[in-house]
């Protein structure tokens, strides 16, 4: 329903609505019965994407009923007056999902209140100096002044980050006061009623915000970088099956549907993140320390991690547009790169995995640097392989397509050890727990992990992870945190080389 | 300077803020001097950035010092009361940079304050009859009900979109009326009171907003389309350039530090135009028809342009990768592949600028099609030239690079395709005028444009244009949008082959 700014789209509003009123009378009990079913499904769909929506609508209701409570009793209401209705405001305004954007807003209403109502008061004791006539002029003035140069300041970007909302209320109380402050003469205690229950109301915000089931923006923030390298990662560890199980004949008619294969979409969110991140840095910013973030957490780091995260899912996107390319090389050139692609694509996304994992879990991501490690050797493998490589039956345009992904796939190699630097910068500047072999609760941590390959024999590669001490039982030396890991040793054979390093055959 | 949250915080900002003034009042008048003139500097630079900034900032001063005339003038204040206050209250809230965002603001505060102030009033008369002691707890439980189920809707994209506010307004009102209502008997009068000077506060916002200077959100979409389109079509018409004239030594070391060249950076806020487009046309949905646009025009279709516009830049950032990259494919390659790669770069540029023209002049975008067909002729000689090519010294590795850059341009070709048919496609949406030979104002247009090669000879394509009549002098030719055919033909002899078709010789 669109509401028009026209006369004429007013009255075809009503129009409309009015004959959607209609047909809802006349419809038949079914559809009007499969209409309710679907607006209730709907909300159900909404609440179940994210829980906390629900709960951050009853607290929304909770403090603003707190907040009526001041017109209910007598005794309160006496001290306020109709003063109590900015209390009321307060809470409509300032109550915000995160406890940031709450308590943010709520110190910008409060200190700009202050600060405004004090210049009022002085511009209005000022103009009052200037008689009968002079005062409403200077008033004007003043306020016409500090309107223009305050809504300028808004264009600044360090100010609309941060204190934009202030701004706004600074103009607003300014205003109101110097302006009433014409009629009305106890300004003073206009002023004080009126902070004390703005106060009251941002209290009551803050207070039901941080002690009701809070939703940190800073962890938000956190949970949200972590999952878009996962996000990548998942289509990393997808994407050389995807890619090489293709026939060149297959064209673009691939077996499953693509969305059938939500892993090869979910890393397009992460292209549009850069508003979404920036605005939770500036509510987190706000934030006192909570869980396991203390108060000056270093949040603006996550704003470089979240770029290098981006400039990954751009690579990603061109090479999505590989497998989606008609043109596919042919199968002789394909498997030539086939295993080094492969191998790059998978070890960059299960880096990219455990990068994730260690942020969620707020330890020291060594281990991803064996994997990226891994990643940069199947890179000179793939070298290796092309410096060698010559062309039998194709021409230079038939392996234009399988060069790009490789070509594509090296520079996604680079950006994960971008990543990961970034990611360890990020672990040393928040303090991240370290890893520690002597304190493991249940399970040994994994040391290492990586692939090792036969001297001699056609094998395919080992796998081997080195753990700190030797296990009692096989399930015993799964970290928990590496499900694929646990996975092949409860299913594939292992033998224990050394006391603390465990190859398992492939 | 940071607001924290704490109160160790607050005594620290304090202790800054008083260091910060004494610190500002101990500087030496340099320095002083210097800081007072840095920020000056800032100011003018911000506001040279977009000066509708600073008009915006007086016209914000305007509205509000026009609504606080009720104050002023008796008659009126003795009207509304204390209510005025509503207006100012509604003037600094509502009142945004464009058009379409106070419209918006504007409309749902009114109606929200209208069907929530209805709400109250029949809340407060079902309480009343429920007792005295019923009455707290119907009205506490139906603000309950209401705010939770209206901050829970705010969560549907649909409503977040375009209602956002208005839900908040409501929830305010009626918390403030239904619970007011407690207290005071005049309940209706003040319901009355607060929606009219709601709607002058509105009205006035509107008026301004409008017939001063008036900010269009929808043409500010418009023009933001169509120079990202620009931005990337500069990048692409530089590359070719940019990349070939390195010899494989440069390494990275370009002559020319990259900083100088702005229009291979110009393209990168293409990349996060996401949030800005969807607001700008969430913005413009709300303006009445304005200048060139009528009040329904497409607006959501700049949303799939600027959808195709950020997928070609995610290509450019792929291609800026490799003007950045050490490795540079042997020159006996790079020399086969040049001719095409800077064709269908150069081809692709002049057809976005040529569609950004287009958008801009709001005409038909069919000189950008020869262009899309030469981008494409030069796609299909890259095939021919890679498919008859053998390698002589080089191995596959080394010109990797090379063919990551031809597939990649192969693929913002097809990109340049789709952004083309989707402007055609807006431009019959929006009625966009036809070029029309025989109504041509001054200087006839341009019909055709593109490059014919000599049958025989070596000599390089010549550049054709049509036009529908013979010019009387040279410049006449020009078609003041084609500012490269301008200094063509100004700087190089012209030979006039027929009667309405001039080949310039390249």
């Amino acid at each position: 329903m669109e509401i028009g700014s026209s006369s004429h789209e007013k009255v075809e509003l009503f129009g409309r609505g009015w004959w959607w009123l209609k047909a809802l009378a006349m419809q038949p009990a079914e559809k009007l019965k499969a209409m309710i079913v679907g607006v209730v499904q709907k909300i159900i769909e909404v609440g179940k994407d994210d829980p906390r929506r629900v709960i951050h609508s009853l607290k929304v209701g909770i403090a603003l009923t707190l907040v009526s409570l001041i017109y209910y009793f007598r005794p309160l209401y006496d001290g306020f007056g109709a003063a109590g209705m900015w209390a009321v405001l307060t809470v409509v305004v300032v109550f915000e999902f995160t406890v940031g954007a709450t308590l943010g807003k709520g110190l910008n209403r409060v200190f700009a209140t202050l600060l405004a109502g004090a210049l009022g008061v002085g511009a209005h004791q000022l103009a009052s100096l200037c008689g009968h006539k002079g005062e409403p002029i200077i008033l004007g003035l003043s306020t016409f002044l500090l309107a223009a140069a305050s809504t300028f300041s808004r264009f600044f970007p360090r100010i609309k980050q941060r204190y934009d909302y202030g701004v706004v209320i600074f103009i607003l109380t300014f205003s109101l006061v110097s302006v009433s402050g014409y009629r009305v003469d106890k300004i003073i205690e206009l002023a004080h009623q009126r902070l004390s229950t703005i106060i009251i109301g941002g209290l009551t915000c803050v207070t039901v915000s941080i002690f009701i089931c809070p939703v940190w923006a800073g962890e938000d923030l956190h949970h949200m970088v972590a999952q878009n390298m996962e996000k990548i990662a998942c289509f990393l560890e997808g994407f050389g099956e995807e890619y090489f199980s293709r026939s060149p004949e297959d064209g673009d008619n691939p077996v499953i549907p693509k969305n059938q294969k939500p892993f090869l979409e979910a890393y397009k969110s992460v292209l549009n993140s850069k508003a979404t991140e920036e605005s939770l840095v500036n509510f987190a910013r706000w934030e006192p320390g909570h869980g396991r973030f203390r108060f000056r957490h270093p949040w603006k780091h996550y704003l470089l991690i979240g770029t290098l995260n981006r400039q990954c899912a751009y690579l990603v996107e061109a090479l999505n547009g590989c497998i989606n390319s008609k043109i596919q090389a042919p199968s002789e050139f394909q498997n030539k790169i086939q295993k080094a692609c492969t191998d790059m694509s998978l070890e960059c996304g299960k880096a990219l995995k455990e990068l994730a994992l260690a942020m969620t879990e707020m330890r020291q991501p060594y281990l991803a640097d064996p994997l990226v490690e891994s990643a940069n050797n199947a890179a000179s493998d793939l070298k290796a392989t092309l410096k060698t490589a010559f062309l039998e039956n194709s021409d230079l345009l038939a392996i234009m397509p399988g060069a790009t992904v490789a070509s594509l796939l090296v520079e996604i190699v680079h950006c994960t050890e971008k990543i990961t630097e970034s990611v360890h910068e990020l672990a040393n500047l928040a303090h991240f727990k370290k890893l520690d072999p002597t304190n493991t609760p249940e399970k040994p941590h994994l040391l290492h992990r990586g692939t090792i390959k036969p001297v001699s024999g056609d094998e395919s590669p080992h796998v081997v992870i080195i753990i700190p001490d030797p296990p009692a039982t096989m399930t015993d030396i799964a970290n928990p945190t590496d499900h694929e890991c646990v996975n092949k040793i409860t299913n594939i054979q292992t033998t224990q080389e050394t006391q603390n390093c465990i190859i398992i055959k492939s």
